[in-house]
C-alpha cells in the first residue's frame, strides 16, 4: 500500500499527563515515531514499552525532531521546561491549557527563539483521543504554514479546527465553548435540584432535559445573526418583556422546592437590566452586550 | 373515511392570548367545534371569522362543553375568570402558567367544585402550535382518566407527555426544563461576550457552540444515574479537583476579554464548595445537593 511508502512524521512530545500519554499512544498506534519526555520518568517508561523513545531531557527531545508538541500543566511549565532547549527552526505546537493572552505571549516568545508556533485548545477528554468516532477535536490558531505542514499528523489523535492566525484564538474558542457548557451544566444542576425531594426518577427527567436542550441549541444561530447585524429584534418570538414576566414563576418554584436560585438569578437580573435599558421588543441577545465592559 | 363518522370533541377555550389563539386555530383546523371566550372581545371576533363560536361570558363557554381549556394570564386570572361558572362534571384542563404549588391548589379547588382537573405546562411557543414537525409538546399531570379520555383532542395542538397524578408535576417539569434552558442561554451569552471585541464572526462561533452543547448534553444521563444510585464517583472522567483547577483560566480569560464573570462565577463557587466538602474524586453531580436546603 502507498501508505507504507510514506515515512510518518516524528513527534517530540513533552508532558505525559493523562492527555499527553493519550496523544503519545495515538501517534504510536498510527506508526509515528514518538520521542517523549516527562518530568516524572516513570510515566515515560510505560510508554517506552509501547514503542516510544524516551529522552533524558526536554532539550534532548526538542533536538530530536522538528515537530515538538507540548502538553504540560500550565503556561509557566512551558517556560520552565523549554528553558535551555534550542527551538530554532522548530515547529512548536502548544496544547497546554492557556488563556488567549498567554498563548499570544507564548507565540511571541517562540518567534524570538526562531520557532514557528501553533497553539491548540483540546475539546476532548483523554479517553476520546485516538477514537475518531468520539467526536473530540482540537482548536488550532497561530502559524497557518505550520498547521498545513503537519495537518495529517495533527489529525491523528483528534479532529482539527483551525480558527485563525491570532495565536490566542484557539484558547479563546476553547474557553468560549467550555464556558457555555458550564452554563448548561448549571441549568441542569438547578433542574435536578428542583425534583430532588419529589417522587420523580432523575433518569426519567434526563431524556426530557437532554432533548429539550438539544432542541433549543439551534437558537444560538439566531443570536449570532442578531449580533452580526446589530438588530436584536429580528425574528424574535419570545419577547424579553414576556420572558421577564415569567421569571417570578421560576423563582417561586425554586423557593417552593427548597432550591437556592443562585445559579439562575444572575441571568434573570441581567434580563431585567436589559428590559429597563432597551425595552421589551428584543429577545435575549442584548444581554451579551451587558457583560462586556 | 372512518374519521368523518366520528364526531370531534367540542372544546370550550378560555383566554385568547397568543397561545390561546394558536390552540383555538389548531382545534378548528382539525374540525373540533370550539367555543371561545376572551376578556377583550375583539380577539374572539377574529376567531369567529375562522369558525369559532363566541361566548358572552366564561360561564357560558363552560356551560357549552364538557372539555374546558383555560389558557389565561396567570393563576389569579383562573380564579377570577371561573368565579360564577358551574364546573360540576367538567373536565378542566388548565394550561395557564403556574408554579407546582399553584397547580396543586388549583386541582383541589377544582375538585371542590366537582370538576376533574388536568394541569398542563406548554413546551412550545405559539408558532409551534398545530405544527407537529416543530416538536412542541405539553406536559400534563393530574387526573389520568381525564387525560386518557381527551388524549386525542389534546394531541391536536402539540404532543402530549403525561408525567403523573400529582397536579404539580406538569408545572415542575416545565419549570425544570426551562430553567436548564436559561442556564444554557447564560453560558452562550458569556461565550458570545468573550468574542465580542475580537475579529471573530459570531456566525462562525455559533455552529461550534451548538455542536459542542449538543455533544455534551448526553452527560445529563450520567448525572441522573449518579443521583439515582447515590454514587457520585461512578464513571467520572473529569474529576472535580481537575475542573476546579481549570477555573482560573476561565476567569482570567473573561477578565482579559473585558467580560463580567457574573453568569459563571456562582457555578464555579459551587464547584469549590463541593470540592472542599466532598473531595475531588467526584464529578459535578454533588453540586445538585448543595442547591437543595
Amino acid at each position: 500500500m502507498a501508505d507504507n511508502n510514506v515515512e510518518k512524521t516524528s513527534v517530540a512530545l513533552l508532558g505525559l499527563g493523562a492527555m499527553g500519554a493519550a496523544l503519545a499512544r495515538a501517534w504510536l498506534a498510527a506508526g509515528h515515531p514518538v520521542t517523549v519526555w516527562n518530568r516524572t520518568p516513570a510515566r515515560a517508561a510505560a510508554l517506552a514499552a509501547e514503542g516510544a523513545r524516551v529522552a533524558d531531557s526536554a532539550a534532548e527531545a526538542v533536538a530530536a525532531h522538528t515537530l515538538v508538541v507540548a502538553c504540560l500543566l500550565d503556561d509557566a511549565s512551558v517556560d520552565e521546561v523549554l528553558t535551555g532547549a534550542d527551538l530554532a527552526g522548530r515547529d512548536l505546537v502548544n496544547l497546554t491549557t492557556s488563556t488567549p493572552a498567554q498563548a499570544r505571549a507564548r507565540a511571541e516568545w517562540a518567534r524570538e527563539r526562531g520557532a514557528h508556533y501553533l497553539d491548540g485548545g483540546i475539546m476532548a477528554v483523554p479517553p476520546m483521543i485516538g477514537v475518531p468516532e468520539a467526536g473530540g477535536y482540537v482548536f488550532y490558531s497561530g502559524s497557518r504554514e505550520l498547521f498545513e505542514r503537519h495537518r495529517e499528523t495533527l489529525a491523528v489523535p483528534a479532529g482539527t479546527t483551525y480558527v485563525g492566525t491570532d495565536a490566542g484564538f484557539a484558547a479563546l474558542h476553547d474557553v468560549a465553548l467550555l464556558s457555555a457548557m458550564y452554563g448548561m451544566f448549571a441549568g441542569v444542576t438547578h433542574a435536578f435540584a428542583l425534583i430532588r425531594r419529589e417522587d420523580i426518577d432523575p433518569a426519567s427527567l434526563a431524556p426530557l432535559l437532554a432533548d429539550w436542550l438539544v432542541a433549543m441549541a439551534p437558537g444560538i444561530h439566531q443570536t449570532a445573526d442578531q449580533l452580526r447585524h446589530g438588530d436584536y429584534t429580528k425574528g424574535v418570538v419570545s419577547r424579553l418583556a414576556m420572558q421577564v414576566a415569567g421569571t417570578p414563576t421560576f423563582l417561586s418554584t425554586a423557593q417552593q422546592q427548597g432550591v437556592s436560585p443562585e445559579l439562575l438569578s444572575p441571568y434573570f437580573a441581567l434580563m431585567r437590566r436589559r428590559l429597563a435599558e432597551a425595552g421589551g421588543e428584543e429577545g435575549l441577545t442584548g444581554l451579551v452586550d451587558l457583560l462586556v465592559h
